[in-house]
Formats: structure tokens, sequence, C-alpha cells
């Protein structure tokens, strides 16, 4: 049984797509699962009230859905830390206070990105061990998906982080991805140990040593295929400056390219073909790794489905004990060094 | 009337292809132009008389050869800077050294990027006022082509040197993309001046008072969009390791799509009219800026009509002087920081 907290003032088009993809999971999660909706109640209560007036909603929804009231709201050009200060009843600062205090198992948010990690490390506070959280970020690749992390949490980073955000990926992969013995690339500009800039030649040299899978490093043409020439890769390794860009460009990749079929004059149904199972809500929601819980980031413009789809990674998570696993293997590898 | 020292051995598969480059080039190049091919004398005989045994050469194609001999050849596996002093007889130095000397005009290598790079640095030497060259390579976007730079030459990049890549990207998209003016967009994770790493927000703040059309940060999404909220971009400035992992991934984008089209049943004319223009070979040549010199550096994987257009790209360079002007460019900058 989980409980999952929901930033229903967050995103774009809040509250109304929050609530639809809140709607959405209710539908096919079971039973036992409920959600809390954090945000300003009275119009939390009127939206809810018309989505499920056309009587399409699945039987229990609305049981299974609380509202917590929180008058305030984190906007997109808040200053981060600025904002958690000044907005103690922000429905952020509320839904991460819900699952500090163990009344709820996780949160989602779309809202301000900034101030979802500022507060997470705040209020639910970092794993031992780790100086920095990590977002990691799914890409589809040609062969299975693979995680890319830090995908945006971190812009100048060290060696050492480099190798927290390794671990924090292989127990990632195993619990979400299921993929045990998770296969770790480093990110770097060609395959031989020497190349990359100085905090990436260092991190080749401690992952070497590190009890991880190691595959060394892959290159950005390695990404989408999805192996380097040594293995499968399953996760890979950057800072966060480099894996947002690459994010964010590849994000842009499946609009150019459907421009470009339709230009060439290709049936709709060729497009939308080409693309299935590659479209991003299909991932929905991009945990931020090493806060002592589970934090699930989310698009500004999320759509319902990949709200929808948020919720769920975030009960994968909670279902698979991943905060644990992550205390776990930090806590292995201090002994270690002790 | 120019002339290209082309090196004969370097890539996959010289001399073929280089040579067969060579001989599309002149194929279409006005008949003022030629070509040194740089390399072991009776192999490139042996090939280039191959090659033009068919007939099918353009009339006076051969008259419009040198053969340059140089019985070394710098591997791809080769230490750049212990290969050239280890290699005074290679194609890639005989070659460098034909233009430092002045004999040739431009130098053109699909061979070790790197030793081309110590190469050029050591024999053509930079111009004042910089400290690193840069590589420069296309982007076809949604819209015009834009130049990113730098796309590996450098791994640790400081604020002065991306404010460095700017003026040598202005220079570049002005002489070789007619774009007087160019548009310059520093890539960062946000499109806030306070977004970025630390040499990324330094030069954020050096660029807003530099001699240039910055138009602020671009962020991954905007490169194939080909321009942020403000406006068309012509230049993106970045460090050469994201630059060099953005090109890679880049590059791997269209084999993926294709994989994906085929999947999903797509007729061959529909795809190969969607990549129509797409093309990498279309671009062929990225030149190192910075240089005193035209030296262009193509993959090692080209095609004879890479090879073609890398040699295109040189002789345009040679043409517009783009050398002279990024002189000019550098020296007017030396002149207002005295």
């Amino acid at each position: 049984m989980a409980r999952i907290a929901l930033d229903a003032m967050g995103g774009d088009h809040a509250p109304r797509v929050p609530i639809a993809g809140a709607l959405l999971a209710l539908a096919e999660l079971p039973p036992q699962h409920s959600l809390f909706l954090v945000g300003r109640r009275d119009r939390l209560a009127t939206e809810l009230e018309a989505q499920c007036a056309g009587g399409k909603q699945p039987p229990g929804a609305l049981e299974r859905i609380t509202i917590i009231d929180a008058p305030d709201v984190i906007d997109m050009s808040d200053k981060p830390s600025a904002a958690i200060r000044a907005k103690p009843n922000s429905s952020m600062v509320v839904g991460l206070k819900l699952h500090a205090s163990g009344t709820a198992d996780a949160f989602v948010s779309a809202g301000n990105t900034g101030a979802q990690m500022a507060a997470s490390i705040f209020l639910l506070k970092l794993h031992e061990g780790l100086t920095r959280p990590a977002i990691a970020a799914f890409f589809p690749t040609a062969r299975k998906p693979l995680v890319v992390l830090d995908a945006g949490a971190n812009v100048d980073c060290s060696a050492e982080e480099l190798v927290q955000f390794a671990r924090l990926g292989s127990v990632y992969a195993q619990d979400i991805l299921g993929r045990p013995n998770a296969a770790i690339g480093l990110l770097s500009i060609g395959e031989e140990p020497e190349k990359g800039n100085a905090a990436v030649k260092e991190a080749h040299r401690l992952l070497m040593q590190a009890d991880l899978n190691f595959i060394g490093n892959v290159e950005g043409r390695d990404i989408l295929a999805g192996e380097n020439a040594r293995a499968p890769v399953d996760v890979v390794v950057c800072d966060g400056f480099v894996g947002n860009v690459l994010l964010k460009f590849y994000e842009s990749v499946p609009g150019m390219i459907v421009g470009m079929l339709k230009g060439a004059g290709s049936p709709p149904e060729l497009i939308a073909r080409t693309f299935e199972g590659f479209d991003y809500s299909d991932y929905g929601g991009a945990p931020l790794l090493g806060v002592k819980g589970v934090s699930i980031i989310s698009h500004g413009s999320s759509s319902p489905r990949a709200i929808q789809n948020a919720l769920g990674v975030a009960l994968r998570a909670v279902e698979a004990r991943m905060d644990e696993h992550i205390g776990r293997r930090l806590d292995r590898t201090a002994v270690r060094n002790a």
C-alpha cells in the first residue's frame, strides 16, 4: 500500500493536468494505493468535481484521494532557496513535508525543479556519504532505455560526485528497470581512459576500483546505440551540465524529425507508428536520487499521461524500496572506505 | 586560384577514399584550382591510375594533381604530439608544412584528429591573442544549419576561451555561411544569465560586453530549433567536451531514426526523401579555427563525397580570406583591450 503526495499546483497547466493525471493513475493502480493532492483546497475541489462530473472516473477514485490544503504556490520564476523559505505553505513544501513525516511514501511535482531540489534536500536530507543529489533521466535507445545521470541537478561536478552518481544509478537501474548488476558507462569524448576533462579522467580511475560493473567510457554516439564497443550499457554517468544539454537536445529530436517526415510527405499513421514507445510521457518522471525518500521531478509541460507515469515511477520506487537500497549501497561503501 | 593539400593517407579507407574525393572535387571546381596529394608516392600513383582508368575522370584532372611524397603515416592510434615528432615525413606533417610554407593555401585530412590539431598549432601557429584553437562543426537544424564550437579541441575551457570561440565562430559564419553579424548563443542549462557552470556564467558576463551579436544563452532544445526565445542563432559556443558529446550524439540520430522508420514499415524512398540535406557528408569538413591558415578536419569514416565537400569548405575559406579576417578580428580586440 503506497500513499503518494502529488503537487497539484505544479506545472504549466495546474491544477487541471495534475488532477487529470491523478485520475488516470487511480484508474490503473490497484485499489490499495492512494493519493494526496496538495494545493489550494477550493481550486482543487472544484477541478476534481468538474473532472469527475462526466461519470467516466473509476469507481471509488474519489475515496482514494485526499486534498491537503496549501494556499501558496511556488512559481517557475521563483528563486529556489528563497521560495522555500518565503512560502512554507506552498504545495511544494507542504507536499514534501507530508513525505518527510512519513504520512506520504513519495512526492511528485511538475513545478519549479530548482525549488523541488532545494526543498527535497532541506526536508528529506541527503543519504550519508553524499554531497549532492542527481536527477536520473530515461533515454530511449535502439536497445533498451538507459538512465542518464546527472541530468541537471549539478553543474560543476567532482570526480567523487560522478562516482556517487554511478552508485545511485546502479541501484535505480536495478530497482526501477529490473537490471541487476547494471552496466555503468562514463560519458567522455573517447573510449580511452585518458580522454576527457579533468573530473572525468579522475572519475574513470576511481570507477575502475569501485565495486560497480563499470564498462568504461561511452561516447556521444554510444548512447542511442545503447552500448559501447565493449558491452551494453544501462547507466550513463555525466555532470549535470552535459546531462541537461543532452536531455533537452534529445527531447527536441522527435519534433524535428516529425517535421522532416511531414515535409517528405509521410502519412500520419506511419509517423505515429514510428514514434510509438518513443514518447517522453512514457517515462514521465525523473527521480531526484540521493535524498532520503522518493521525490519525482516532472516536466512543467507534462501531459496527464506523463503525470500518470510519474506516479507509476514513484510507486515502483516505493514498492522496490529503492530508498532503503540506496542507503545500504552507500553505507557499504562507507564501511569499505573507513 | 587555390592550391589545396590533401592528406591522401588519412582516414579509414586511405588512399582510396581521399583520392576518389579529390577526383570528385576536381570535376566540379573551376579549372584554376589544383590539389597536392600527400602520401606514399607509389601507392598514390597506382591508386590514381586505377581510379582514372575507367576514363570517367574530368579532362585535365590529372594535370591539376601533384603527388607529394611522404613515406610515413600517422595512425589513428598514434599519440598526437609524440607522432608529429617521431614521424616528420608523415603525410600529416609534410602536408601541413606545404601549407605553412605557402606552397599550398589550405590543408585537409581525415586522419588522426589529435595529431592534426597538434601539428597545425605547431606548424601554422595560433593567431595572436588566442590560447587554443577550436573545431567548428555544422549542425543541420529546422532552420538554417548553425555552427557549434568547440566540437572537441579543448576539454576544460576558461570563460575567456569561450569568448575567443565566439569571435572565431562569428568570422566563420560570415565567411563560410554568408551570415554577416552572426548571432552568437552560449550553450547553457537555462536562459537566465545566472544558469550554467562557473565558466559559462563568467563567459555570459564577458560576452555581454564584447563587440559581438550575442543573443544570450541557448539550451539543448534550442539547437535543433535554430533559435532561442529571443532570436535565430548562427553560432553556438560551448566547451569541447560538451560540443564533442553533442556532435557525436547528433551524428548517431539519423541511424536510429532510420531503424525506427524501417521497423514501422516505411518505404525506402520516403526515408531517403526525409533525410535529404541531412547527410553529414554534405558538410564534410570541420575547420580548426584559430591557427594561421586553413586546416580542415574530416571524419576518419569520410566518404568520397565528404572529402569532396571538405575540399569545398577549404576553398571557400581561402577565397573568403577567412584566415586574414580572423587575424583582423582578433587584432581589433587586442587593440581595444590594450
